[in-house]
């Protein structure tokens, strides 16, 4: 018997024929109403723990170049040797519960727009990083500026992503010089959602807050978050001067540094999932404390990414059941450091926006969901373990993200939710379809999925078989041709323009 | 910056050349190692048991055209008006937790095969009930014989799938009058792992047993658990008599039912999630209970099966966040009850193994997982809606399913997994590759995804430039043509083949 009954009713009833809402923006502020998931108890996250305790007291961390960075803990009272600094027991986590907010507003360009990170909000933001795009037309290529903006244009446009996210694609036709002028640039000018500046040496890390503080104003920006940094950890246990430079350039103007280790397990950390946890779990917080050592209280992320590795080829792995397992158990670590937690999102190795990208997304971020993650990066259009943005599998995680919000809502458990009037009313053996329950709950009962295909496989036919990249490849163009700019204050755009032309204008012109 | 660094190594360093392990086969016992997430509050859940318990005592359930089960009814206390079935607060539950079993044995052919259903056990079964099937070369066509044939060896080689399933697509061009015979026949002779018997009326149920006696012995399976039945409550609140009779065969033979509502939101119940719960717990209880009067402690699973509506069309949608969040309380629901526990799999709406039912399939598969599902039917090969059964889609369910696997073990925190000796070993700032931590930890460190595609983007395009669900079109191939059939008592062979010859003898041959 089984549920072959799922077949498609033609016309859909009085309730089928309901409209989908015009415009079903979300709310910037999102804020998770559903528990977070527990998987490991007391005892293996005080095993965990003390063992990050145990790396950072007998091993240590190199902080290399950064006299500043050398001279700041040794201040705080860690044991500092050459650039090898060893930290006394408990030392880092007191500096980290000293100061660190556990939630903050990172304020956008329209104040509508305004998220909060940490506590028990959500924040979904677009993939980044990767040197290549791709899209079903013209196949895998190097990012441009286009490519760029049209991104930026496409996280505006979702009702789903709360965030403009940073560097989106790598912009190579551009000179890497001054890449992140152009950038930042378009972030403000082509989006109003929140947005992160450059950290590739902590001169552009000026540059975007410079920049930022002709949009929001400068007193305003001292005291108020507006933009992030996301900052790579060189694991194992190493902090380079580029990324500590960045991070205090945040730290210093009371912006947002996200600090992440990067541990593929087997190569940057140990193989065993566990240990590369305890190693992300070290190595995290000491990037966290520096920015409280710079300035306490500066709004700080507590960032992970661990990927595990293909036993076939080495290769790195994403979205497996290892790194999931991880994620739950760092963001239980998280809670109890009292940090905002930023975890995953979308991840795949998958070179298109087929199934195996879909299967590892969906796990990646579900297991982000559940394990409490503040703030998620790579939540839409990640492929290729990172090396590819996706026009394709950016739509489709955007639907994706949708499903998220309505996760995280949970269920409601009042008479109306309960539903036993409905019962009363439609009685045994008939449907519900008509009933006054549910024409009165329909419009807001079920998540109205964009890219997913419910039709009959016949209609599907009609409409030409298409697969949910070819899809997502049409609803793509449709948003670009729709996509109008925000407004913005003549003032502001021209400040900012004539910032990156005078900036463009002093800094040699480099490509790599 | 961001994770760019995820770029392939080439060659893969000496743990990169290890080979894959030739035979990766599971244990049929499948044992749950980390928590359920617990979603619902006390309140919340304590608001929906007495909203099924309101249904069950004011609106009550009927049983069309089978007077035992109304006489079971009546003498256990319930009201009885006609066909109508109400029942007093607590006379279900009580029935239930009076002698349900907790957890049991399904025996295999294979003693090696036999699986535990209940408790922290999982059992994996492939998709159910499809009248057509699908591959990339043959396009959607109705469902043969040949086809069954093909699915019950695909799932005897799975090495994650520990159950061998029922009717994993119906095969239509044989007579339906005599498709039991030859579906159990397949399933004994091209599998030994457990299975499920015809449903569809009582006298194909009681064939399916009688099969089974000639296989496992007539004693045995009076005492012994060797064969399930899938029995859809017929929603709203209706039982039919095909259904109950079937249930009260296997009930009196000591066989497993497995009831399930099967509930399409607005349709067969309320729109409202938190309500189709109320009613799927009304309405399974209602079966579990019965098949206790029949027999106090004949083996029995609660099932559930939830679905959400397209609002544009009014067409059941497949892994939405209504659902998923249904099946966490639902698991909560059953964990209270008592009873062995059925939930989703891997369900879509998508027509092709696409992103779209990947997504899908990814995140009702996660939710049946973290809901502590005992029996997951629709594990693997489910597309559009229950309506297709996928060859691609079963090849990378499967692989699914296996990191399930990994997943249910959770994360160890013994000295080993913590990996001190390798932070010792490596030290700062090098790779963890050759270490001895490494080397002794590398073959059972990762999942080793079957279906993932993890190479270059330059091997991949030399490769072809395959999707998954084209990958998979060659795996499945590749598995037919390996597969080789498990031994079978030539006495017991003989036995079942004069059964179903004689019984396709007395049987008027029917077509629908």
């Amino acid at each position: 018997m089984g549920e072959t009954r799922a077949r498609r009713r033609e016309g859909g009833g009085r309730a089928g024929r309901a409209a989908r809402p015009a415009d079903v923006a979300a709310p910037a502020i999102l804020t998770r109403q559903i528990p977070t998931y527990e998987l490991m108890g007391e005892e293996g996250l005080a095993a965990i723990e003390d063992a990050a305790d145990q790396i950072l007291q007998e091993i240590g961390i190199d902080f290399r170049g950064d006299e500043e960075a050398l001279r700041l803990w040794r201040e705080a009272g860690a044991d500092v040797q050459g650039e090898r600094v060893r930290f006394p027991r408990g030392l880092v986590r007191g500096i980290i519960q000293a100061s660190t907010p556990r939630q903050f507003k990172q304020h956008a360009r329209n104040p509508e727009r305004t998220v909060i990170i940490g506590g028990d909000h959500v924040v979904f933001s677009p993939a980044y990083g990767s040197p290549f795009v791709r899209d079903l037309d013209g196949g895998r290529r190097y990012g441009t500026l286009e490519d760029f903006e049209a991104f930026v244009k496409l996280a505006y446009a979702s009702p789903w992503l709360n965030h403009s996210g940073g560097t989106i694609c790598e912009p190579v036709d551009i000179p890497v010089s001054t890449r992140h002028l152009d950038m930042v640039y378009a972030h403000l000018r082509y989006s109003d959602k929140p947005f992160m500046g450059s950290v590739t040496i902590p001169e552009r890390a000026a540059d975007s807050i410079a920049m930022a503080k002709l949009a929001f104003g400068e007193d305003f920006v001292d005291q108020n978050c507006v933009i992030l940094g996301n900052i790579n950890v060189n694991s194992p246990l190493v902090y380079d001067s580029a990324m500590t430079g960045a991070l205090r350039a945040y730290a210093a103007a009371n912006q947002c540094t996200v600090v992440v280790p990067f541990i593929l397990g087997g190569a940057m950390g140990p193989v065993t999932t566990t240990g590369a946890i305890a190693q992300a779990l070290a190595e995290a917080m000491v990037g966290v404390a520096l920015t409280q050592l710079v300035r306490p209280g500066a709004p700080v992320i507590f960032g992970n990414f661990l990927s595990s590795m293909s036993l076939k080829s080495g290769a790195p792995t994403f979205g497996m059941p290892e790194p999931t397992l991880g994620y739950m158990v760092v963001g239980q670590l998280a809670r109890r450091l009292g940090a905002p937690l930023r975890l995953g999102g979308s991840l795949t190795a998958s070179k298109v926006a087929d199934a195996q990208s879909a299967q590892e997304s969906s796990d990646s971020l579900m297991a982000s969901m559940l394990s409490g993650a503040n703030f998620i990066l790579h939540a839409a259009g990640w492929l290729e373990g990172g090396l590819t943005m996706g026009y394709e599998k950016f739509i489709i995680d955007c639907d994706h993200v949708g499903m998220m919000h309505v996760l995280m809502k949970g269920l409601a458990t009042d008479d109306n939710a309960l539903a036993l009037d409905a019962f009363r009313e439609v009685g045994v053996g008939k449907h519900f379809l008509g009933c006054a329950h549910t024409l009165s709950n329909y419009r807001t009962a079920f998540y109205d999925a964009e890219m997913a295909d419910n039709d009959s496989f016949e209609q599907w036919a009609e409409a030409g078989s298409l697969s949910s990249e070819a899809r997502a490849a049409r609803r793509c163009k449709e948003i670009l041709a729709a996509y109008e700019a925000p407004p913005i204050d003549p003032a502001v755009d021209e400040a900012l323009r004539e910032f990156v032309a005078r900036r463009k204008a002093d800094l040699p012109e480099a490509w790599y």
